[in-house]
């Protein structure tokens, strides 16, 4: 089952099938450029059509940190992503293990296998760095390996096959072979020709089945649904609304073919490209004058070796990840009154993205995707677009990732970091004795991704505040996936309910819900924390205290809050060190707990988790979450209720959307966000940013409008 | 009981009483200057330490428009302010209208008595305005007079007595009236000497006193609490605790007079002074370069006869307000199909803000603060700081409000206009196939301002998006409410749960709510609308028709989303246009319904509540807040089962924030902020943004680093 490029049959060259669920590498050209991003060519040019140096121009002092050479990067910090030289190491250390000798596996995962938490916070800048491990999950005739590689001796020092359910994180390889397989059945020329098409009309993309029992099982398979592309890009917006294949991707085989939709229109075309073409009849809006976020002496923050950022008074590790995106770790931030650094988390990252459509017909009822275990954050996320999803000001970074044939690939422009200014204030106060005013300019920190899985578009933002807060958002944009109908108007519809709401002619936007579950290794001022609900409760009053004393309170009306507090460190005054969690994005699964895909996504159960630190309890769907039957969730590793009290313990926060579409979401949505924050309580003496100094005028950037101004 | 200057001792003009609870103007010293704010001298002058026009410096094209002059403005629209001019003449109407020829009342409230909806709604950009009338709140001999007086005839159209609970909202001579009379008091200097002090060290302040039942009718009453200013501007960190006082302010007398705090220390001066000083040492963190959001072209916007704002497709007016501070009026926003103009709101602003804190001692119990109805948010909204409130892009609007004298003043800088790029994507969506991605930059207008009432400052956002979004924000920032304590660390503290938080050294930082109800007179496509609870319950599935069919579905998790729909009016789908609500600061009030405070601010017994259209039922509170019992609130009127459906409704949305102080809110609290929005769904045809111009890297403003750059 290995894939090759000479596998492929040449007729797909032409088909251009769509790689539907991503990726910037296929198997057919793989753009194994591994400089920096501003060499990257061919289907990897920026938008605006330029190369990406522009986007840095030489200004009076250097705008960015420089961009690294990735063919001689070398790890400096225990926690820095495999480089280009240790990828190629470990395909070289698994060609000649003897398992694999005569069958190379798929990799369908390479990472870092992180040293122990206890060893990493034990290294210092300077030390030499711990010994390099790879953790790799490789796919051989059905099984899932799982393998750990010791860099230095060449060893594969561990190595099981996974007996649990679930299987690796899809490669691009897979769903290019489900859709070829899919796209050339026979039956599939008559689907189209019955709606006026031809297969070369097609686009074919391959989402995940989820699990709904015992027929799914012991073989990996992909559902296939097909769209036309014809005049338009946006092919999301014109299904074949009731054609869905069942492929058994390793045996490359249609295990089923279902079309109840032939009666069914193909929405049109009209108005669903989303591209920018000079002709464009702009909106029916006055033209917004040239804005921009300025920093002509360039950011003040650094990237040494790669991955360190350091800025105001934070510090943290940055790494992209192909699976959970982006990744932060070891945050520290400078105490305001000694300037030592302290700890506040070891690790944060999205461990699982969940979202459940809610539909049951034939076509719908399986999409219940799990995103970031199913196809990788990382490996969805296409280079961020200079000045408009990022601004000017922003230094960006690459990921490099692995395909399936164990190469080295550059996930070009993947992050970017930028300071921001909003226009709003840190703290004010105006008193009239004292004086007219203080206020304290804002400005933060952004690291940022936006990972395309498919049609959706979700954006993670990291903001760091210098009053030492963490602002953690999550923005959706991108395609809605909608139902084909024979309505094109609401008033023939006698149930309305019963249908989702039309959002073009023959265009249902079918309602379904995001849940992103947050990894949050929250280290306050070291490992051992306490997790402490504080329950508001209004006490009833003394009789005779005050006037008040006659009115009971009874304790029907309770609010909670959620801090991470460090017992063994008090502040002056005698408080524990904190932080909590400010929540946001509170929507809840609807889904009964006995559904299949609840029982996956078990972890969205509850909005908040708390957990023992545990090595191997990264993912919230567990290790192998693609057609997994819900047996290694977060949920089943809390049943153990183990102790959290005074422990290193990992808090688990879910944002929540419920998407009932509109109108307004078609051809693509504008941009929606729900966000929470990591708060400090009591964990600095005082306000951290009392003696900040305010902005004078003369502390501003020089601006003169650009010679070609020209936004319309 | 009329005040003038020369009713006042000289010491006062001494012990300089801090005017707590706010003002720009002051009986003794009445800053009459009616020309722009950057004419205003004196105590009124700006931070950084310049005049006014320094923060527009002359670029190569206009940066804003230009400023009003006060004395020659006259109405425009027909919801524009009362100007100056008008203000003159209701006073003088007023000083010939016989029950008030002898004995010329205290002006408590002086506001554009707006014309009837249909009349303003009738109305078009040339016609003559409505005639103009003013709505006068005048107290005399214990008496609220209600009084419409016309403009043009001269003549007093309505005379009412208030016969209900409550008084009008105090001025700032009731506050100076009850803090002179309370320091004057003899046994005062007992007290400030058993904490080492004089009177002259002390800084008094004048809560309102809430209403607990009979004792406190019938006569208009404040509590004044002292702290001691030495060494510190920040005086509000250093409370006398255990004394306060219960003055009578009409009678200027002080009716009990309580000391039980000799022995709890005065919490100490260090670190509390909050200004900055060339000298400070900074926070122990890295500089941040200089970063600025530039528009060298100058705004987009227009605001057009003083109020009318103009911007991308939007277009709304925009008005200061003693008592709501900022009104949005006629929002109505550009269809982006036809560029036809379209209404969405009719009027919205914030109706109340109820702070109740939880604290049962004498000296706390009364504090259930109404600070809309009692103080005013224009009225306390002192100048926003530029540079630090508001970016160097915003445009300054000046509010002209009524003195107790019923003379015009000017409080400058009031509000601020301005576009904001924050770096975000409006949408975006990257596809492989179709170009490695498209994303449009986001930007927005923002209407701020600031009310600073006593120790807390409320910052309130409108923020305007190109896509059809509304997002109201409010910020909180400011001083803490500490009580003092003879505790210096929590070590000492028995039962942590019953004290608040120890913030500094002998400071308990008392915990308390803030919720903001705002009046929102949603108008989508005109004034008739439904307003539509949408409850997401998932459905049982049918059996037999999905893997699902096994899994049944108990109704037991709902979502609800609330929607403004005009049923009658239809997109070409079939949809209702309508908005929705986006909730946001979703904490709710603990009180028990039926505490005293709990009555009187009933309007927070529910997040959302929806009323018919009243042209009286704009303050949630009552008209008359300050001492009411709770008998013309939002609640009340509610009670009355009115018709909802297809009428003209005004949806009440109350942003709430439970506040547990810690360490870092002292001595002045980092910026929290909530927000919700209004979001339009099915109001366009489609995406409204869709054919947005990208930036590109000529568009933006070419930025120098400034000669004198020098943060640090």
């Amino acid at each position: 089952m290995e894939i090759s490029s000479s596998a492929l049959r040449l007729p797909f060259l032409f088909l251009l099938v769509p790689l539907l669920l991503f990726f910037l590498l296929s198997p057919w050209n793989p753009l194994h450029n591994l400089s920096g991003g501003g060499d990257s060519a061919g289907r990897r040019t920026q938008f605006p059509p330029k190369s990406l140096t522009s986007i840095s121009p030489p200004p009076a002092e250097p705008r960015s940190p420089p961009r690294r050479d990735h063919n001689s990067a070398t790890a400096r910090n225990p926690l820095d992503p495999l480089t280009v030289g240790e990828i190629h190491r470990v395909r070289s250390i698994l060609s000649s293990y003897q398992p694999f000798l005569h069958h190379f596996p798929s990799i369908q995962s390479m990472s870092l296998d992180e040293p122990d938490k206890s060893r990493v916070l034990g290294w210092k800048s300077g030390d030499p760095i711990p010994p390099r491990k790879a953790f790799v999950i490789a796919l051989l005739d059905n099984q899932s390996h799982l393998l750990t590689i010791d860099l230095d001796s060449g060893r594969v020092e561990t190595h099981e096959i996974s007996s649990g359910s679930g299987y690796p994180m899809l490669t691009m390889e897979d769903v290019v072979a489900a859709v070829q397989t899919a796209v050339s059945y026979p039956e599939l020329e008559a689907s189209a020709a019955a709606r006026g098409l031809s297969v070369a009309n097609l686009s074919c993309i391959s989402p995940s089945p989820g699990w709904f029992g015992p027929d799914e099982e012991g073989k990996r398979i992909l559902k296939v649904l097909c769209f036309s592309k014809q005049g338009t890009p946006n092919f999301y917006m014109r299904p074949l609304e009731g054609l869905v294949m069942t492929v058994d991707v390793d045996r490359r085989e249609v295990l089923q073919f279902s079309d109840t939709g032939k009666g069914i229109p193909i929405p049109g075309r009209a108005n669903t490209d989303y591209r920018f073409r000079p002709g464009n009849k702009p909106p029916e809006m006055e033209r917004i004058n040239p804005i921009s976020m300025e920093q002509p002496r360039g950011p003040s923050f650094t990237v040494t070796d790669g991955h360190l950022v350091k800025w105001a008074n934070w510090e943290f590790h940055l790494k992209p990840d192909q699976r959970a995106g982006l990744v932060v770790s070891r945050v520290v931030v400078r105490d305001s009154e000694t300037g030592a650094a302290r700890s506040v988390m070891y690790k944060g990252f999205p461990s699982e993205l969940f979202v459940p459509y809610m539909d049951a017909d034939e076509g719908w009822y399986f999409k219940s995707y799990m995103d970031a275990g199913e196809f990788g954050l990382g490996a969805t996320a296409m280079p961020l677009v200079p000045l408009n999803d990022c601004p000017r000001n922003a230094y960006y970074m690459d990921g490099i990732f692995v395909s399936a044939d164990g190469q080295p690939f550059v996930q070009s422009n993947m992050i970017c970091l930028f300071e921001r200014y909003a226009g709003d204030a840190a703290w004010r106060h105006s008193e009239l004795t004292v004086s007219s005013g203080e206020a304290r300019a804002k400005v933060t920190l952004v690291a940022r991704m936006a990972a395309s899985v498919g049609n959706y578009d979700y954006t993670f933002d990291w903001e760091f505040q210098t009053d030492g807060l963490i602002k953690i958002t999550v923005s959706l944009s991108g395609m809605l996936m909608v139902k084909g109908t024979v309505h094109d108007n609401m008033n023939q519809v006698q149930n309305q309910d019963e249908m989702g709401p039309l959002v073009s002619e023959n265009a249902i936007g079918v309602v379904h819900d995001h849940f992103i579950t947050f990894h949050l290794d929250m280290d306050v001022d070291g490992p051992n924390n306490t997790f402490v609900k504080v329950n508001l409760v209004k006490e009833e009053n003394v009789e005779g205290k005050t006037p008040r004393k006659s009115y009971l309170k009874p304790k029907r009306h309770v609010a909670k809050t959620f801090h991470v507090v460090n017992p063994s460190r008090r502040s002056r005054l005698g408080n524990p060190s904190g932080y909590k969690v400010v929540p946001g994005g509170n929507a809840a699964s609807l889904l009964d707990h006995s559904d299949p895909p609840q029982l996956r996504s078990a972890f969205t159960n509850n909005q908040i988790w708390v957990t023992p630190y545990n090595r191997s309890e990264l993912w919230a769907g567990g290790l192998l979450v693609y057609q997994s039957h819900g047996d290694d969730t977060l949920d089943v590793w809390s049943q153990r209720n183990r102790e959290i009290e005074d422990r290193d313990v990992v808090l688990w926060y879910t944002l929540g959307f419920h998407h009932v579409p509109c109108q307004e979401d078609f051809p693509v949505m504008p941009t929606v966000a729900a966000s929470f924050q990591l708060k400090p309580v009591n964990f600095f003496e005082r306000n951290p940013i009392l003696t900040a100094r305010p902005v004078f005028e003369e502390d501003l950037p020089v601006c003169r409008p650009s010679e070609s101004a020209s936004i319309i």
